[in-house]
């Protein structure tokens, strides 16, 4: 077992030689197809919506919306309908007393570089009930066979909401005391040990990180009173932010321009939609087709925070987003992507932009999902601001304490995945709470 | 304000003489109509929907529920939508020390009595910004001009999943310190008394019942292992019940009849949609026509109870109804209408039936929401096990303790509105929690 987890008091350059060899090792190739090469996956001739032969995994659809705020109040977009949820699952162990993270070294065909530092388990229910006729998940049965005192984090938690309908999935840290075989392409990483990885620009997956995120805090010395009013500010903003949205065909957004390869916004901002063909030795089905969501551009994903009284607080900020399963969810100070903002940025984001490199404290480049999106790829960063915010705050933005945040990690539909990522590198690798 | 409140020393006559006095004074009929004699509201020619002329309100339309679990897997239905989110606020106020809450006699067309005692607002967006073109709805700046600090509760609840589309309402406790104007139709009223209130039927209605609910426990001595396992067993069944439902024409609901004066099931089972001319003189609108839903039967909704180690646990059951905005929510032990299930009853149906009477704490019968539904009244129980429950529980099943119920209700999308109603008479009535 002892070249299979690099205990705390070990350095990483043998989990490093590790992955390079893996990545050497890994034979895969990943090419941008015209929709007509997809295999089992077809555009309705309708609707031209982009759905599998077996009815499951996804669907690209359009959405339109409608909503009272914000600077743009009625639009239409593809956005991918995957109703089923899956597993994001955790194993953890205690080796020498000290908790050890089952991670997997994972292939995505969005993945820019390909592979990435992934959870235990990452999969849907198509995966797990064998929609793919390919082999078994491993280590699926330590989230699906549950001792309920072993379960340390089990949540629905979002995903993109701009990018998928309603997508949730089960995040799951589970606790094991027994021995467990240690699968080739799986590794014990100590908390320390990721936190140091998540430095590493697109090396920990957004899977890792949003599960990561869940870890309750061994303390939660509440604030009874600060927690009512933080969630009397989210019921208002919930109660007053009207968005309405509706599913509509493909064929039908408007401003949207389909070609033989992508269907892409007319002024080039926001996403595409593109297919790739994936040839690949080391996931569960070796060669396949499908639809990818590509950005047209880097995002910037920020939090300013700020310490009081010795608690670090966040400036959160509640969007909504037509995914959203329930309309608003908190996110990050800042969430955007430059490039389709030509016309000026939203709140804080020249601040985030114009920051002293001295109040940086976490600037890391990151994926989101690469099983859906290709090349999605977002700035990470944790600033510490001088106090010298305008007053008052506009009114869908609040600080509230990490404490807060974290807490609110254990109920679904409070915090979207982006600002779960940051949680996760400000407990991580800044050590806050 | 001697005679305006009933101080925790002193006797409910007063109160009733009161409130024989409005009932006696009150002046209002309602009237079974023929939907073609609905004014402002039409059908409209296409899709059958029922809708205002002015856009507002509520719409009646027809819902596909698709559900992998349950008696009936696949079926339509009519239902109300109503995206605007309401606010049910009750004001608190302390009169030698003792706290006391504001609330209404209030007028309802749906409500077989017609009066029940309400919260201090109740009132839709359209109320109280004034798209009824009435009078201002009475202290609503008590609750749209907030101070945080005397917040004491303010979070989303749910209503009927069964009969309106993803409705919720903003439920609230102010407390004020200032002296507040006494208008005609409302009193202050301990929680004691309003328990008391809470014996006799169709007295209490469901906005006061729901936003008493919400009151926060005092002390919240949290069992954390417990309730990351109460989660984990939510966050399965979430995750695991896959329905689907889609907004239809209320004309192509299948194997309901529509007749010139009500729409209803072919089976005379479960609810109908009728419509009702009102004359009032207590409302903010004197005289006026509506669609209402009006149930087949006396509902039964009950929690079995039991006590562990001095600990009071309910017996609770994930239920998914159709218009829930988030699939899942916790409701009572049993919750149906005997006369719509002719071919067996739901799990633990027949223990309430046959309960003996010394085990039974509650028993009233309250009316739900009268603004949209008619003579919808539920038998509520609350039940006290002699443990010889059938082991193991089915899967939808689990003992909770009331102070974790009560936890949930500081959050959305926990607790469906008739557990509300028993945790409040539970806490109101029998001092439990």
């Amino acid at each position: 077992m002892s070249e299979a987890r690099y205990g705390p008091d070990r350095s990483l350059d043998e989990f490093h030689s590790w992955w390079k060899e893996l990545t050497e090792r890994s034979a895969f190739r990943v090419e941008r197809i015209p929709f007509a090469d997809l295999r089992r996956w077809r555009m309705d001739p309708g609707t031209g919506d982009i759905r599998h032969d077996s009815g499951r995994f996804f669907t690209v659809e359009g959405l339109r919306v409608h909503s009272e705020r914000g600077p743009v109040h009625s639009w239409s977009q593809p956005i991918i309908n995957q109703p089923e949820i899956g597993i994001l699952g955790i194993l953890v162990k205690r080796f020498d007393g000290v908790p050890h993270y089952l991670m997997q070294c994972k292939m995505e065909p969005g993945n820019i570089n390909v592979l990435q530092l992934s959870p235990t388990v990452q999969a849907t229910r198509s995966n797990f009930t064998r929609a793919h006729q390919g082999s078994q998940v491993a280590y699926i049965e330590y989230f699906t066979d549950l001792r309920p005192d072993r379960v340390l984090v089990d949540v629905l938690q979002s995903e993109h909401g701009s990018w998928f309908l309603r997508k949730r999935n089960r995040n799951m840290i589970v606790e094991v005391e027994e021995e467990v075989p240690l699968r080739e392409n799986f590794r014990w990483l100590t908390l320390d040990q990721i936190g140091e990885l998540l430095r590493v620009d697109n090396l920990v997956n957004m899977d890792a990180r949003t599960v990561l995120s869940c870890l309750p805090l061994s303390h939660t010395s509440g604030d009874a009173a600060a927690d009512t009013a933080l969630r009397s500010w989210f019921t208002e903003i919930c109660a007053t932010h009207n968005v309405r949205t509706q599913s509509i065909p493909l064929r039908e957004v408007e401003r949207w321009e389909h070609r033989a390869d992508e269907i892409a916004h007319e002024d080039g901002h926001h996403f595409k939609v593109v297919a790739v063909s994936v040839r690949a030795t080391t996931r569960e089905v070796s060669s396949w087709t499908q639809p990818l969501f590509q950005p047209c551009g880097l995002g910037v994903v920020a939090f300013l925070i700020r310490r009081v009284a010795g608690e670090v607080q966040v400036l959160a900020h509640a969007r909504a987003e037509p995914g959203f399963v329930d309309v608003v969810e908190i996110g990050p100070t800042v969430q955007y992507q430059p490039s389709s903002y030509p016309d000026g940025s939203p709140p804080f984001a020249d601040l985030v932009r114009d920051a002293a490199p001295e109040r940086i404290h976490y600037d890391t480049v990151l994926s989101e999902e690469g099983g859906r999106f290709r090349n999605a790829e977002n700035r990470y960063m944790v600033l510490e601001t001088d106090d010298d915010l305008p007053e008052p705050l506009p009114e869908d933005y609040r600080w509230l304490t990490l404490r807060q945040l974290t807490g609110l990690l254990a109920h679904r539909n409070y915090v979207n995945v982006q600002a779960r990522t940051l949680v996760c590198a400000m407990r991580l690798t800044l050590g806050l709470s």
